[in-house]
């Protein structure tokens, strides 16, 4: 028997709060005096916190490979991303809170500026203002609602970034990105991946022409680029594997996208911005209502991106400041960690594996005094994959029953 | 997806060159003054690189398997070794330069010694002189070329070994041993493990007969042994997996033939003896024109294998010595490590885990001060699978992008 159908067999349903806050991208490397963001930064009550957990690391997806934030988010929910192979275009379009069904395939959009010649002269239009992309969008889709007997959705999600649904017969979702991915080159054709794909080609490049004849006399989102093509896998919901209603409050649609593919309902918060207090506020309201709330925060990964090693650490501290109040809805079993690590010196996700912080009645006590890096390596909880930790959970919630006689 | 089939898939190619080094056997236990070979050599600069890097431990296979050295440098090169079964006899041929074909059975051969009755004297001929054992070659060849239409090429490899290959057609590569192990017993018969190789088993006899009669009146390589009947196994090599341009720089022809085996290319050197400054210079020649670059050294083993502490110290000093001139070629990623501990008081290949020391700029410090089994277990790195280190070493040279969005 698989582990996974394991879970499915042994869990149960009880009265055991399990909260899961995801730092994301929080792991990185030293730095400024030789300290990680997670080690400069001022965090008395995280420290507490350390004292009375237990640490440890995950390696996400495995060693050596650097997740993106969809299969990071999966392992942590106990999903192999390995075996659940997500498109982004999906996490999109699910974030948007777009209605997928089974046979829909979904991707990403940029507005994009091209020249006279066709070339690719800015490949997200100066980040237009979102009220802009709206407008547009209501453009697009007044004027194009179905290809072919096709229909096709569009929905705004921020800045030059849109979500777009085909909804048809007979449509495969492996389709090549047309983004070039540099300037100063012409948009790629979308060409088909396998022979069940060649209708949504199809559509999709007549859909383009379309919206660039639409789009001719805008500026300067004169044109769209579409990336990331996929449909909805089938993904068993965690009420069924592991008897939990879950909630998720995440602040980004990607992050709300991920949740909502294993069947988390997603909580109050709408649109993007990192709307810390909101909340918080918001998970004090609804945490009596679930088993298990997937809080996720943002920020610390953007300013790992922009290689901003101060705004990383301010970002932990702010955190850390609203701690108090998270942790006076007594969680019987908490975790802090992230969905990956994204260094200030890489400015990008990376392979390192990811402090974890876990707390519980049952948790065995370690050594460790701050939620650090290099403290996690002397934790008790060792070093295991992504995958693993859902499965800790339950446990320290008694969520899983004994396994044989 | 497996994970290996993910490495080809993120894999890419960029400037940054990666440098193995294989200290065989190199594990071990606390034996003088319950001091391990490397806690008891004076290593100075070895102790300068561990402070650098971070450490850990791998177990080449899985815990408690003892590997030979095919499992175990197939595991370093990122190859399941459970997966890809390699026989000894395809390693050996591989390592002698022998063109394999993908239908060709290998094997290894003993020149040995049997009395009147039939049985085994000395499996090894008492260690018969290379040059004795080349003469012999050179005789059983021109006289037995092939056998029922199936072509036979044999090559010396040193002292009492040689390899043996058979070209034809429907042979089948599961055939026994006829190697005893033990004296005083007669030779085994070749029997034919499952149906496919019913050919093979009975050319291989007929072939044994053959060599009997001709080597009747030589004292005292008067017979021959086989062992490690194999085909070809189908590998994808390194170039297409990892993307790399692999070079191989090993002074025995085992080791030769794995790297082969995996699409390395040979470097230069040939036969078998340390040559340890030749090789450095070697590597110092060949490493601009390489991605990767796969470094052995054996006696590490060798006098694990002969129980032989201080020579064991003697030999990881040497290698201390010259690794200031190892290190000039500034490697991008750097590792020290082991295929597998060989144990002083074992005598044997064993399956302890192996330390391992790995540096690039991206690595996470620890507080390990030198390259021993002991400050490993307190390394960043923790414990490992041997097929764990590849990923590792390709996601510190960047040659890994990021697995999903």
């Amino acid at each position: 028997m698989e582990l996974f159908e394991l879970y499915r067999e042994i869990s149960v349903k009880n009265e055991k709060k399990i909260l899961l806050i995801v730092l994301d991208g929080i792991g990185d490397l030293p730095l400024k005096e030789d300290k990680t963001p997670l080690e400069a930064a001022k965090t008395p009550n995280l420290d507490i916190l350390a004292r009375e957990a237990s640490l440890g690391l995950h390696d996400p997806v495995a060693r050596g490979i650097t997740p993106g934030s969809g299969p990071g988010h999966l392992a942590l929910f106990g999903y192999d991303p390995l075996k659940y192979d997500v498109g982004r275009g999906v996490l999109s379009a699910l974030g948007l809170g777009m209605d997928l069904m089974p046979e829909d395939v979904a991707a990403r959009g940029n507005f994009a500026t091209i020249d006279e010649q066709g070339n690719v002269l800015d490949r997200r239009a100066g980040r237009i203002p979102t009220e802009l992309n709206k407008k547009l969008i209501g453009k697009l889709g007044t004027n194009i609602k179905e290809i072919d007997g096709v229909k096709i959705f569009l929905k705004t999600e921020a800045e030059h970034r849109f979500a777009r649904v085909l909804r048809g017969e007979g449509l495969g979702g492996a389709v090549s990105d047309t983004d070039p991915q540099v300037t100063g080159k012409s948009p790629l054709v979308p060409t088909a991946l396998n022979k069940g794909s060649e209708k949504t080609a199809e559509i999709v490049k007549n859909f383009i022409e379309k919206a660039g004849q639409i789009l001719a006399d805008e500026h300067p989102a004169n044109f769209i680029l579409l990336r990331g093509f996929d449909r909805l896998p089938l993904i068993p919901p965690v009420s069924e594997i592991f008897k939990l209603k879950a909630g998720a409050i995440a602040s980004y649609p990607m992050y709300r996208g991920v949740a909502k593919l294993v069947g988390m309902e997603i909580l109050g918060i709408e649109g993007e911005g990192e709307m810390l207090d909101e909340k918080v506020e918001l998970l004090k309201t609804k945490f009596p209502e679930y088993d298990y709330i997937f809080f996720h925060i943002k920020k610390t990964d953007s300013y790992g991106e922009d290689g901003n090693f101060d705004a990383k650490v301010h970002h932990i501290e702010e955190f850390d400041n609203v701690l108090p109040e998270i942790l006076s809805i007594s969680p019987d079993v908490l975790v802090i960690t992230g969905d990956h690590s994204t260094p200030v010196p890489l400015k990008n996700h990376s392979w390192h594996p990811v402090p974890v912080l876990l707390k519980s009645e049952f948790t065995r006590p370690d050594e460790t005094t701050r939620f650090t890096e290099k403290e996690a390596l002397k934790g008790s909880l060792g070093r295991f994959k992504g995958t693993e930790l859902m499965p800790q959970l339950m446990a320290h919630a008694l969520k899983f029953k004994k396994f044989g006689a």
